[in-house]
Protein backbone atom coordinates (compact mmCIF):
# COMPACT_ATOMS: atom_id res chain seq x y z
CA UNK A 1 0.00 0.00 0.00
CA UNK A 2 1.50 3.28 -1.10
CA UNK A 3 0.12 7.00 0.42
CA UNK A 4 -2.50 8.46 -2.43
CA UNK A 5 -3.14 4.95 -3.78
CA UNK A 6 -6.14 4.30 -1.29
CA UNK A 7 -9.78 5.77 -2.46
CA UNK A 8 -12.24 3.59 -0.25
CA UNK A 9 -12.26 2.43 2.72
CA UNK A 10 -14.58 -0.43 3.67
CA UNK A 11 -15.26 -1.15 7.14
CA UNK A 12 -16.67 -5.09 8.77
CA UNK A 13 -19.59 -3.86 11.05
CA UNK A 14 -19.82 -6.92 13.86
CA UNK A 15 -17.24 -7.05 16.30
CA UNK A 16 -15.42 -3.70 13.82
CA UNK A 17 -17.00 -1.10 14.21
CA UNK A 18 -19.06 -2.41 17.59
CA UNK A 19 -19.37 -5.56 19.72
CA UNK A 20 -21.60 -8.01 18.45
CA UNK A 21 -19.68 -11.81 19.00
CA UNK A 22 -20.48 -11.04 22.96
CA UNK A 23 -24.16 -10.97 22.73
CA UNK A 24 -24.02 -14.22 20.60
CA UNK A 25 -21.97 -15.72 23.33
CA UNK A 26 -24.20 -14.82 26.55
CA UNK A 27 -27.15 -15.75 24.15
CA UNK A 28 -25.93 -19.38 24.15
CA UNK A 29 -25.57 -19.38 27.91
CA UNK A 30 -28.88 -18.44 28.19
CA UNK A 31 -30.18 -20.60 25.83
CA UNK A 32 -27.78 -23.64 27.94
CA UNK A 33 -29.30 -23.17 30.92
CA UNK A 34 -32.78 -23.21 29.48
CA UNK A 35 -32.10 -27.01 28.66
CA UNK A 36 -29.58 -27.91 31.60
CA UNK A 37 -31.95 -30.67 32.78
CA UNK A 38 -31.38 -32.52 29.42
CA UNK A 39 -27.78 -32.10 28.67
CA UNK A 40 -25.22 -30.42 29.83
CA UNK A 41 -24.06 -27.11 28.52
CA UNK A 42 -21.23 -28.06 26.91
CA UNK A 43 -23.02 -30.64 24.84
CA UNK A 44 -26.39 -28.21 24.31
CA UNK A 45 -23.54 -25.93 22.50
CA UNK A 46 -21.76 -28.06 20.78
CA UNK A 47 -25.76 -29.35 18.85
CA UNK A 48 -26.55 -26.07 18.39
CA UNK A 49 -23.12 -25.03 16.67
CA UNK A 50 -23.97 -28.22 14.41
CA UNK A 51 -27.43 -26.94 13.43
CA UNK A 52 -26.20 -23.56 13.04
CA UNK A 53 -23.50 -24.11 10.64
CA UNK A 54 -26.26 -26.63 8.95
CA UNK A 55 -28.84 -23.78 8.04
CA UNK A 56 -26.40 -21.15 7.04
CA UNK A 57 -27.26 -22.12 3.24
CA UNK A 58 -31.30 -22.25 3.51
CA UNK A 59 -31.48 -19.50 6.52
CA UNK A 60 -28.20 -17.35 6.14
CA UNK A 61 -26.72 -15.41 9.55
CA UNK A 62 -28.22 -12.84 11.53
CA UNK A 63 -30.68 -13.14 14.76
CA UNK A 64 -33.84 -14.70 13.11
CA UNK A 65 -31.93 -17.75 11.81
CA UNK A 66 -30.10 -18.13 14.90
CA UNK A 67 -33.23 -18.41 17.12
CA UNK A 68 -34.97 -21.01 14.55
CA UNK A 69 -31.88 -22.79 15.19
CA UNK A 70 -31.94 -22.95 18.95
CA UNK A 71 -35.94 -23.52 18.66
CA UNK A 72 -34.33 -26.34 16.23
CA UNK A 73 -31.68 -27.98 18.96
CA UNK A 74 -34.33 -27.94 21.58
CA UNK A 75 -36.54 -30.26 19.29
CA UNK A 76 -33.50 -32.10 19.11
CA UNK A 77 -32.11 -32.26 22.22
CA UNK A 78 -35.51 -33.07 24.54
CA UNK A 79 -36.70 -35.02 21.64
CA UNK A 80 -39.97 -32.79 21.63
CA UNK A 81 -40.07 -33.91 25.38
CA UNK A 82 -40.53 -30.35 26.90
CA UNK A 83 -42.89 -27.96 27.67
CA UNK A 84 -43.76 -25.97 24.56
CA UNK A 85 -43.24 -22.66 26.80
CA UNK A 86 -39.75 -22.90 26.27
CA UNK A 87 -40.50 -21.65 23.05
CA UNK A 88 -41.62 -18.09 24.37
CA UNK A 89 -37.87 -17.95 26.05
CA UNK A 90 -35.74 -18.85 23.32
CA UNK A 91 -37.98 -15.86 21.49
CA UNK A 92 -37.13 -13.54 24.66
CA UNK A 93 -33.88 -14.29 24.51
CA UNK A 94 -33.93 -13.10 20.43
CA UNK A 95 -35.87 -10.41 20.73
CA UNK A 96 -33.36 -9.33 23.65
CA UNK A 97 -30.54 -9.69 20.74
CA UNK A 98 -32.09 -7.07 18.88
CA UNK A 99 -33.24 -4.47 21.00
CA UNK A 100 -29.57 -4.41 22.53
CA UNK A 101 -27.72 -1.02 22.42
CA UNK A 102 -24.94 -0.19 19.95
CA UNK A 103 -21.51 -0.82 21.52
CA UNK A 104 -19.17 1.31 19.06
CA UNK A 105 -16.05 -0.35 19.81
CA UNK A 106 -12.89 1.46 21.16
CA UNK A 107 -11.53 4.19 18.78
CA UNK A 108 -14.20 3.58 16.26
CA UNK A 109 -15.65 7.03 16.28
CA UNK A 110 -12.69 8.45 16.22
CA UNK A 111 -10.89 6.99 13.78
CA UNK A 112 -14.33 7.34 11.42
CA UNK A 113 -14.43 11.09 12.16
CA UNK A 114 -10.65 11.49 11.13
CA UNK A 115 -10.65 9.43 7.56
CA UNK A 116 -14.41 11.02 6.67
CA UNK A 117 -13.70 13.18 3.66
CA UNK A 118 -10.27 12.15 3.07
CA UNK A 119 -11.44 8.75 1.81
CA UNK A 120 -15.01 7.02 0.70
CA UNK A 121 -16.15 5.28 3.40
CA UNK A 122 -18.10 2.16 2.93
CA UNK A 123 -19.97 -0.28 5.32
CA UNK A 124 -19.70 -4.21 4.02
CA UNK A 125 -20.91 -6.94 6.30
CA UNK A 126 -22.70 -9.90 6.12
CA UNK A 127 -25.80 -10.95 7.87
CA UNK A 128 -29.39 -10.42 8.31
CA UNK A 129 -30.84 -7.14 6.27
CA UNK A 130 -32.51 -5.40 9.03
CA UNK A 131 -30.30 -6.44 11.81
CA UNK A 132 -27.76 -4.45 10.37
CA UNK A 133 -29.61 -1.65 8.97
CA UNK A 134 -30.87 -1.52 13.09
CA UNK A 135 -27.44 -1.33 14.25
CA UNK A 136 -26.10 1.03 11.88
CA UNK A 137 -29.33 3.52 12.28
CA UNK A 138 -28.58 2.79 16.49
CA UNK A 139 -24.87 3.08 15.91
CA UNK A 140 -25.44 7.10 14.72
CA UNK A 141 -22.68 6.33 12.38
CA UNK A 142 -24.40 6.00 9.49
CA UNK A 143 -24.17 9.15 8.06
CA UNK A 144 -20.58 9.08 7.92
CA UNK A 145 -20.66 6.33 5.07
CA UNK A 146 -21.42 6.79 1.41
CA UNK A 147 -22.65 3.24 0.94
CA UNK A 148 -24.18 0.28 2.64
CA UNK A 149 -23.15 -3.19 1.22
CA UNK A 150 -24.96 -6.05 3.18
CA UNK A 151 -24.04 -9.13 1.69
CA UNK A 152 -25.46 -12.58 1.88
CA UNK A 153 -21.68 -13.52 2.07
CA UNK A 154 -18.30 -12.52 2.04
CA UNK A 155 -17.09 -14.32 -0.88
CA UNK A 156 -14.60 -12.49 -3.61
CA UNK A 157 -17.41 -12.41 -5.87
CA UNK A 158 -19.72 -10.17 -3.65
CA UNK A 159 -16.39 -7.86 -3.11
CA UNK A 160 -15.70 -8.00 -6.76
CA UNK A 161 -19.53 -6.31 -7.14
CA UNK A 162 -18.96 -3.77 -4.76
CA UNK A 163 -15.70 -2.65 -6.02
CA UNK A 164 -17.03 -2.08 -9.22
CA UNK A 165 -20.22 -0.20 -8.20
CA UNK A 166 -17.69 1.95 -6.46
CA UNK A 167 -16.18 2.31 -9.78
CA UNK A 168 -12.75 2.04 -7.78
CA UNK A 169 -9.58 -0.03 -9.06
CA UNK A 170 -9.02 -3.07 -6.43
CA UNK A 171 -5.75 -1.37 -5.52
CA UNK A 172 -7.61 1.67 -4.64
CA UNK A 173 -9.67 -0.85 -1.97
CA UNK A 174 -8.98 -1.05 1.63
CA UNK A 175 -10.78 -3.40 4.01
CA UNK A 176 -10.75 -3.54 7.25
CA UNK A 177 -12.27 -6.09 9.92
CA UNK A 178 -12.06 -8.62 12.16
CA UNK A 179 -12.62 -12.05 10.34
CA UNK A 180 -9.45 -13.35 8.01
CA UNK A 181 -11.51 -16.00 6.59
CA UNK A 182 -14.66 -12.92 5.25
CA UNK A 183 -12.39 -9.79 5.53
CA UNK A 184 -9.08 -10.21 4.52
CA UNK A 185 -8.95 -13.65 2.23
CA UNK A 186 -11.35 -12.65 -0.32
CA UNK A 187 -10.06 -9.26 -0.68
CA UNK A 188 -6.69 -10.14 -1.04
CA UNK A 189 -7.21 -12.57 -3.48
CA UNK A 190 -8.74 -10.14 -5.76
CA UNK A 191 -5.91 -7.53 -5.85
CA UNK A 192 -7.62 -4.90 -2.61
CA UNK A 193 -5.43 -4.26 0.44
CA UNK A 194 -7.26 -5.69 3.76
CA UNK A 195 -6.35 -4.75 7.39
CA UNK A 196 -7.30 -7.35 9.91
CA UNK A 197 -7.94 -5.85 13.80
CA UNK A 198 -8.96 -9.37 16.08
CA UNK A 199 -11.93 -8.67 18.40
CA UNK A 200 -11.06 -10.73 21.50
CA UNK A 201 -13.95 -13.40 20.68
CA UNK A 202 -14.23 -15.08 16.94
CA UNK A 203 -17.29 -17.49 15.89
CA UNK A 204 -15.90 -21.28 15.84
CA UNK A 205 -17.34 -20.73 12.42
CA UNK A 206 -15.39 -17.61 11.17
CA UNK A 207 -11.55 -19.09 12.09
CA UNK A 208 -9.12 -20.01 10.04
CA UNK A 209 -5.52 -20.91 10.13
CA UNK A 210 -3.77 -18.79 7.10
CA UNK A 211 -0.40 -17.15 7.29
CA UNK A 212 -0.92 -14.07 4.98
CA UNK A 213 2.55 -12.84 3.98
CA UNK A 214 1.26 -9.89 0.99
CA UNK A 215 2.31 -6.69 0.94
CA UNK A 216 -1.10 -5.77 0.99
CA UNK A 217 -1.94 -7.32 4.18
CA UNK A 218 -1.58 -5.61 7.56
CA UNK A 219 -2.39 -7.05 10.82
CA UNK A 220 -3.71 -4.02 13.17
CA UNK A 221 -4.42 -4.56 17.52
CA UNK A 222 -6.97 -1.64 17.69
CA UNK A 223 -8.52 0.22 14.98
CA UNK A 224 -6.43 3.94 16.74
CA UNK A 225 -3.79 2.57 14.71
CA UNK A 226 -4.95 2.69 11.63
CA UNK A 227 -4.58 6.50 11.53
CA UNK A 228 -0.28 6.48 12.68
CA UNK A 229 -0.20 4.45 9.14
CA UNK A 230 2.55 5.65 6.77
CA UNK A 231 0.14 5.38 3.50
CA UNK A 232 -2.93 6.72 5.11
CA UNK A 233 -3.28 10.78 4.08
CA UNK A 234 -3.08 13.33 6.56
CA UNK B 1 -43.70 9.00 -20.18
CA UNK B 2 -42.05 9.91 -23.87
CA UNK B 3 -40.44 7.50 -26.08
CA UNK B 4 -36.44 8.19 -25.77
CA UNK B 5 -36.89 9.27 -21.97
CA UNK B 6 -36.28 5.87 -19.96
CA UNK B 7 -33.25 4.53 -19.01
CA UNK B 8 -33.73 2.54 -16.11
CA UNK B 9 -36.49 -0.12 -15.92
CA UNK B 10 -36.72 -2.14 -12.13
CA UNK B 11 -38.99 -4.94 -11.45
CA UNK B 12 -40.73 -6.23 -8.61
CA UNK B 13 -39.60 -10.12 -8.15
CA UNK B 14 -42.08 -11.63 -5.22
CA UNK B 15 -45.78 -11.86 -7.67
CA UNK B 16 -44.20 -9.56 -10.44
CA UNK B 17 -41.24 -12.00 -12.13
CA UNK B 18 -42.47 -15.38 -9.89
CA UNK B 19 -45.01 -16.56 -8.24
CA UNK B 20 -44.86 -16.05 -3.97
CA UNK B 21 -48.11 -14.84 -2.70
CA UNK B 22 -49.70 -17.87 -3.82
CA UNK B 23 -47.17 -20.36 -1.49
CA UNK B 24 -48.13 -18.26 1.54
CA UNK B 25 -51.31 -18.79 1.23
CA UNK B 26 -50.93 -22.51 0.73
CA UNK B 27 -48.26 -22.65 4.07
CA UNK B 28 -50.64 -20.49 5.70
CA UNK B 29 -53.79 -23.37 5.21
CA UNK B 30 -51.15 -25.96 5.98
CA UNK B 31 -50.79 -24.15 9.05
CA UNK B 32 -54.36 -23.77 9.92
CA UNK B 33 -54.83 -27.49 9.73
CA UNK B 34 -51.91 -28.29 12.51
CA UNK B 35 -54.56 -25.67 14.89
CA UNK B 36 -57.50 -26.72 13.83
CA UNK B 37 -58.42 -28.42 17.19
CA UNK B 38 -58.30 -25.64 19.24
CA UNK B 39 -59.36 -23.24 16.71
CA UNK B 40 -60.62 -22.53 13.52
CA UNK B 41 -59.27 -22.37 10.41
CA UNK B 42 -60.29 -18.77 9.86
CA UNK B 43 -59.34 -17.06 13.90
CA UNK B 44 -56.06 -19.35 13.39
CA UNK B 45 -55.43 -17.06 9.97
CA UNK B 46 -56.67 -13.83 11.64
CA UNK B 47 -54.26 -14.70 14.69
CA UNK B 48 -51.14 -15.35 12.65
CA UNK B 49 -51.52 -12.40 10.51
CA UNK B 50 -51.63 -9.99 13.19
CA UNK B 51 -48.74 -11.46 14.75
CA UNK B 52 -47.18 -11.16 11.59
CA UNK B 53 -47.93 -7.54 11.05
CA UNK B 54 -46.68 -6.99 15.07
CA UNK B 55 -43.19 -8.53 13.87
CA UNK B 56 -42.57 -6.40 10.55
CA UNK B 57 -40.74 -4.03 12.18
CA UNK B 58 -38.50 -6.75 14.33
CA UNK B 59 -38.07 -9.25 12.02
CA UNK B 60 -38.50 -7.32 8.58
CA UNK B 61 -40.25 -9.55 5.63
CA UNK B 62 -39.10 -13.10 4.28
CA UNK B 63 -39.66 -16.89 5.25
CA UNK B 64 -37.76 -16.73 8.74
CA UNK B 65 -40.05 -14.21 9.76
CA UNK B 66 -42.86 -16.13 8.41
CA UNK B 67 -41.56 -19.15 10.61
CA UNK B 68 -40.61 -17.24 13.79
CA UNK B 69 -44.72 -15.68 13.29
CA UNK B 70 -46.11 -19.29 13.13
CA UNK B 71 -44.61 -20.70 16.18
CA UNK B 72 -45.34 -17.58 18.16
CA UNK B 73 -48.97 -18.05 16.95
CA UNK B 74 -48.57 -21.92 17.63
CA UNK B 75 -47.64 -20.78 21.37
CA UNK B 76 -50.26 -18.08 22.04
CA UNK B 77 -53.09 -19.83 20.29
CA UNK B 78 -52.49 -22.99 22.38
CA UNK B 79 -51.42 -21.34 25.88
CA UNK B 80 -48.45 -23.35 24.85
CA UNK B 81 -50.35 -26.88 25.57
CA UNK B 82 -49.33 -28.49 22.83
CA UNK B 83 -46.84 -31.40 21.91
CA UNK B 84 -43.27 -29.56 21.09
CA UNK B 85 -43.43 -31.76 17.59
CA UNK B 86 -45.58 -29.15 16.30
CA UNK B 87 -42.27 -27.23 15.80
CA UNK B 88 -40.77 -29.69 13.46
CA UNK B 89 -43.74 -29.15 11.39
CA UNK B 90 -43.87 -25.55 11.36
CA UNK B 91 -40.28 -26.27 10.25
CA UNK B 92 -41.13 -28.09 7.52
CA UNK B 93 -43.94 -25.70 6.01
CA UNK B 94 -40.96 -23.03 5.88
CA UNK B 95 -38.16 -25.48 4.15
CA UNK B 96 -41.12 -26.44 1.88
CA UNK B 97 -41.12 -22.74 0.52
CA UNK B 98 -37.78 -22.65 0.76
CA UNK B 99 -37.47 -25.62 -1.36
CA UNK B 100 -40.31 -24.30 -3.96
CA UNK B 101 -39.12 -24.28 -7.31
CA UNK B 102 -39.35 -20.52 -9.45
CA UNK B 103 -41.97 -20.44 -11.14
CA UNK B 104 -42.02 -17.38 -13.75
CA UNK B 105 -45.59 -15.76 -14.29
CA UNK B 106 -46.49 -15.97 -17.86
CA UNK B 107 -44.62 -13.51 -20.31
CA UNK B 108 -41.77 -12.34 -17.97
CA UNK B 109 -38.91 -14.47 -19.31
CA UNK B 110 -40.00 -12.90 -22.96
CA UNK B 111 -40.27 -9.18 -21.62
CA UNK B 112 -36.88 -9.33 -20.09
CA UNK B 113 -35.08 -10.81 -22.99
CA UNK B 114 -36.73 -7.80 -25.67
CA UNK B 115 -36.27 -5.48 -23.12
CA UNK B 116 -32.52 -6.24 -22.43
CA UNK B 117 -29.89 -4.44 -24.04
CA UNK B 118 -32.48 -1.50 -24.52
CA UNK B 119 -32.52 -0.01 -21.00
CA UNK B 120 -30.54 -0.95 -17.84
CA UNK B 121 -32.72 -3.57 -16.33
CA UNK B 122 -32.81 -3.75 -12.26
CA UNK B 123 -34.59 -6.08 -9.72
CA UNK B 124 -36.06 -3.78 -6.56
CA UNK B 125 -37.74 -5.83 -4.18
CA UNK B 126 -37.81 -6.05 -0.20
CA UNK B 127 -37.59 -9.29 1.52
CA UNK B 128 -34.78 -11.42 3.09
CA UNK B 129 -31.30 -11.22 1.28
CA UNK B 130 -31.20 -15.15 1.28
CA UNK B 131 -34.75 -15.71 -0.11
CA UNK B 132 -34.33 -13.55 -2.79
CA UNK B 133 -30.82 -14.26 -3.52
CA UNK B 134 -31.89 -17.98 -3.62
CA UNK B 135 -35.02 -17.26 -6.08
CA UNK B 136 -33.08 -15.17 -8.40
CA UNK B 137 -30.46 -17.79 -8.81
CA UNK B 138 -32.53 -20.14 -9.29
CA UNK B 139 -35.21 -17.85 -11.67
CA UNK B 140 -32.36 -18.02 -14.53
CA UNK B 141 -32.89 -14.00 -15.33
CA UNK B 142 -29.87 -12.81 -13.21
CA UNK B 143 -27.77 -12.04 -16.01
CA UNK B 144 -30.05 -9.86 -17.49
CA UNK B 145 -30.04 -7.78 -14.51
CA UNK B 146 -27.47 -4.69 -14.09
CA UNK B 147 -28.13 -4.55 -10.92
CA UNK B 148 -30.25 -6.23 -7.58
CA UNK B 149 -31.26 -3.77 -4.99
CA UNK B 150 -32.91 -5.93 -1.81
CA UNK B 151 -34.46 -3.61 0.67
CA UNK B 152 -35.80 -4.26 3.83
CA UNK B 153 -38.85 -1.72 2.82
CA UNK B 154 -39.97 -0.04 -0.17
CA UNK B 155 -39.90 3.24 1.52
CA UNK B 156 -39.32 6.53 -1.14
CA UNK B 157 -35.96 7.00 0.85
CA UNK B 158 -34.91 3.65 -0.17
CA UNK B 159 -35.79 4.26 -4.11
CA UNK B 160 -34.44 7.57 -4.14
CA UNK B 161 -31.09 5.94 -2.88
CA UNK B 162 -31.22 3.33 -5.65
CA UNK B 163 -32.31 6.01 -8.04
CA UNK B 164 -28.81 7.69 -7.63
CA UNK B 165 -27.31 4.78 -7.34
CA UNK B 166 -28.42 4.08 -11.03
CA UNK B 167 -26.79 7.28 -11.66
CA UNK B 168 -29.57 8.53 -13.55
CA UNK B 169 -33.27 11.13 -12.72
CA UNK B 170 -36.38 10.05 -11.21
CA UNK B 171 -37.82 10.93 -14.84
CA UNK B 172 -36.17 8.24 -16.39
CA UNK B 173 -36.51 5.50 -13.79
CA UNK B 174 -39.34 3.44 -14.53
CA UNK B 175 -40.90 0.37 -11.92
CA UNK B 176 -43.04 -2.73 -12.51
CA UNK B 177 -44.69 -4.39 -9.81
CA UNK B 178 -48.00 -5.98 -8.16
CA UNK B 179 -48.09 -3.48 -5.23
CA UNK B 180 -49.43 -0.35 -5.13
CA UNK B 181 -48.10 0.82 -1.99
CA UNK B 182 -44.74 -0.60 -2.62
CA UNK B 183 -43.92 -0.29 -5.76
CA UNK B 184 -46.01 2.77 -7.18
CA UNK B 185 -47.09 5.31 -4.84
CA UNK B 186 -43.02 5.91 -3.08
CA UNK B 187 -42.15 5.92 -7.01
CA UNK B 188 -44.82 8.62 -8.43
CA UNK B 189 -43.43 10.53 -5.25
CA UNK B 190 -40.00 10.81 -6.19
CA UNK B 191 -40.68 11.82 -9.99
CA UNK B 192 -40.72 8.69 -11.47
CA UNK B 193 -42.83 6.15 -13.71
CA UNK B 194 -44.30 3.39 -12.63
CA UNK B 195 -46.59 0.55 -13.76
CA UNK B 196 -49.02 -1.59 -11.83
CA UNK B 197 -49.77 -5.13 -13.25
CA UNK B 198 -52.08 -6.47 -10.49
CA UNK B 199 -51.52 -10.46 -9.11
CA UNK B 200 -54.65 -12.98 -8.18
CA UNK B 201 -53.70 -12.66 -5.00
CA UNK B 202 -52.41 -9.80 -2.91
CA UNK B 203 -51.19 -10.18 1.37
CA UNK B 204 -54.01 -8.08 3.52
CA UNK B 205 -50.73 -5.90 4.28
CA UNK B 206 -49.86 -4.80 0.96
CA UNK B 207 -53.58 -3.81 0.15
CA UNK B 208 -54.07 0.45 -0.29
CA UNK B 209 -57.51 1.46 -1.95
CA UNK B 210 -56.28 4.67 -4.05
CA UNK B 211 -56.67 6.63 -7.12
CA UNK B 212 -53.87 7.62 -9.22
CA UNK B 213 -54.63 10.28 -11.80
CA UNK B 214 -50.43 10.84 -13.00
CA UNK B 215 -48.88 10.53 -16.78
CA UNK B 216 -46.50 8.71 -14.97
CA UNK B 217 -48.55 5.75 -13.99
CA UNK B 218 -50.00 3.08 -16.63
CA UNK B 219 -52.28 -0.09 -14.71
CA UNK B 220 -51.95 -3.24 -17.32
CA UNK B 221 -53.20 -6.96 -17.02
CA UNK B 222 -50.22 -8.36 -17.96
CA UNK B 223 -46.45 -7.94 -18.50
CA UNK B 224 -46.65 -8.77 -22.20
CA UNK B 225 -48.23 -5.62 -22.75
CA UNK B 226 -45.19 -3.69 -21.50
CA UNK B 227 -43.79 -4.13 -25.51
CA UNK B 228 -47.19 -2.55 -26.84
CA UNK B 229 -46.32 0.44 -24.84
CA UNK B 230 -45.88 3.88 -27.38
CA UNK B 231 -43.07 5.23 -25.17
CA UNK B 232 -40.96 1.91 -25.21
CA UNK B 233 -38.09 1.76 -27.57
CA UNK B 234 -38.50 -0.91 -30.69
Amino acid sequence: MTSGQLKVIAFDADDTLWVNETFFREAETSFCNLLEDFMPHHSVNQELYRIEVGNIELYGYGIKAFMLSMIQTASVITENKVDFSIVDKIMEIGHDMMNKPVELLDGVQEVIEELHGRYKLVVATKGDLVDQERKLAKSGLDHYFHHIEIMSEKRAGNYQKLIKHLDCHPSEFLMIGNSIKSDVLPVIDLGGNAIHIPFHTTWEHEVVKHHIDEDSFISLQSVREILDLPFIKD
